[in-house]
């Protein structure tokens, strides 16, 4: 490893769901791949002054999977944890080939890209699993909600199916990632927040949850030492009075401020406030720069022109 | 690294089918997880002395997700090489947590071990891709057969499936696999014989196919010059007269004996022919040590105590 290399600070870009699937779009594979272009030629862009480390979420695509084994008794049901480890692999496929691409459109012949599963591990205690509030899936009307056994929470894309959703303790695969980056390798992992499992002695056992990607990216970014952390999503930042007349973008948030304006009830549950607790927990930690940014402003947001940046 | 850790050989165990779904069973996720301890325990004893790459196939979990997504209309329907990599994700937890459990169990408290999404490289003029031969998924009776629009083949469990199993040219992530395990990680790697893709200029498109998974894990073994390439899989070895009254167990194969068998027909199609072939192509190319075994002698076969070896 030469110095240069060494030098290099660590970026990790967590992808929300609109990287794959975008508002109104039914979410075929086409549409899917076509809209990973747009964040993924940004993040090739950035690897080359950066190292890379890429997570993303899987809410539809695991909501899916979920949806098909209801409608088929032919073969045997998988838990949860399973699909989550079947969408890693889905979407960590998707997110590598359509990097590849891009570096080789730069003329960079080999830069070391790798997925990886990864696993998370959470607490049986969590007070999640009595209370389960994370959406997955597509929205459903009444009827078709009303056929399915699980519980289901109305939200502005219908009927949606909600999973317990822990918070992640640790990523076992910490230490691997931490030796790939090291060696400049970029690593695509803890896809949709990474497989939920808790730990019992020598064992572990996957648990029927879906960890919040944003969450898991935050713990995974102080757990290696990320000097950026950014989330990109669907909006150009955090907005106070979202969806008004007088919603307005914040370019800088203090800790304090971030406290009061939660409080105040600015971040809907399941959607924002993650998304800003995530932020706020690695600028805790770490002291270093994380950001919330549009899935198009990438690079702009890395280079502190856009998005809304988290001060202590 | 340390001239020992250089020094160590590099052996790939491809496992079978049978190390996740036994004869007759219906292949529920705990029958999966404890059948695979059997194979992986022997391999986390094997990785104290040997460089560890560990590849699987897919063929009942990628069946089953053709299934599931027939009885469901309720969402879009995904592509054979997306259902692959959803395969990789599952198996290659699967793998990991228990290869993680037994390394525990022996004390070893860190030893690095990633499961890679890894796609293999076929070529779009490959003959199979008119001339489906692989079966997947599970054995279905007449009338479900009828029910289902793709080609079926009549088979000792049943109708089945059959898909398209064009050869392996090259493993994408080969240079990634080989740093791994220069640095002695534990590699689970090209999974169900790996995403089908061809290539196109800068560009990478999946197609619909299921590659053969030791005929991808000979490749491989060539590609990062294994020393030992073993096929684990639900008999002791290649066996003459297979299934007569005068069967008889072969503990070493030339290849000339090899090339007579072939042409005598002892060797069922999508069964054992393609494992002898893989054998034989790596002994072929890299003159080193190719064997076919039980899960369950996975360590003798190595120490040159069971199985068949394939000899020059």
């Amino acid at each position: 490893m030469n110095r240069q290399t060494r030098k290099k600070p660590i970026l990790l870009v967590a992808l929300g769901g609109n990287a794959l699937i975008r508002k109104g779009q039914e979410g075929t594979i086409e549409q899917q791949f076509k809209n990973l272009k747009v964040p993924i030629r940004q993040i090739a862009r950035l690897s080359i002054d950066y190292k890379i480390i890429i997570t993303h979420g899987n809410g539809p695509q695991v909501g899916n999977l979920m949806l098909q084994q209801d409608y088929c008794d032919a073969v045997p049901k998988l838990p949860l944890e399973i699909l989550v480890a079947q969408t890693e692999g889905q979407i960590g496929y998707m997110i590598e080939s359509t990097l590849d691409e891009e570096l080789m459109e730069m003329g960079i012949d080999f830069r070391p890209l790798v997925s990886l599963i990864t696993y998370v591990v959470v607490d049986k205690n969590d007070p999640a699993f009595n209370n389960p509030t994370k959406p997955i899936g597509p929205g459903l009307s009444k009827k078709e909600a009303d056929r399915i056994e699980y519980p289901v929470l109305k939200t502005s894309k219908g009927y949606r199916r909600v999973v317990a959703s822990p918070r992640p303790v640790t990523i076992i695969e910490k230490r691997e990632i931490q030796k790939l980056i090291d060696m400049d390798f970029i690593v695509i992992c803890c896809g949709g927040g990474g497989i939920p499992v808790i730990r019992k002695g020598r064992a572990f056992n996957g648990v029927d949850a879906v960890i919040d990607k944003d969450l898991a990216s935050a713990r995974l970014a102080e757990e290696v030492g990320a000097d950026i952390f950014l989330i990109a999503t669907d909006v150009k930042g955090v907005m106070l009075n979202f969806g008004c007349k007088n919603q307005e973008l914040l370019r800088f948030m203090s800790l304090k401020e971030t406290t009061r304006y939660i409080k105040e009830g600015h971040f809907p549950v399941g959607s924002m406030l993650p998304k800003v607790e995530a932020a706020t927990q690695f600028v805790k930690t770490r002291n270093k720069k994380a950001v919330i940014t549009s899935i198009k402003k990438i690079e702009e947001a890395v280079n502190g022109k856009a998005g809304t940046e988290f001060i202590l």
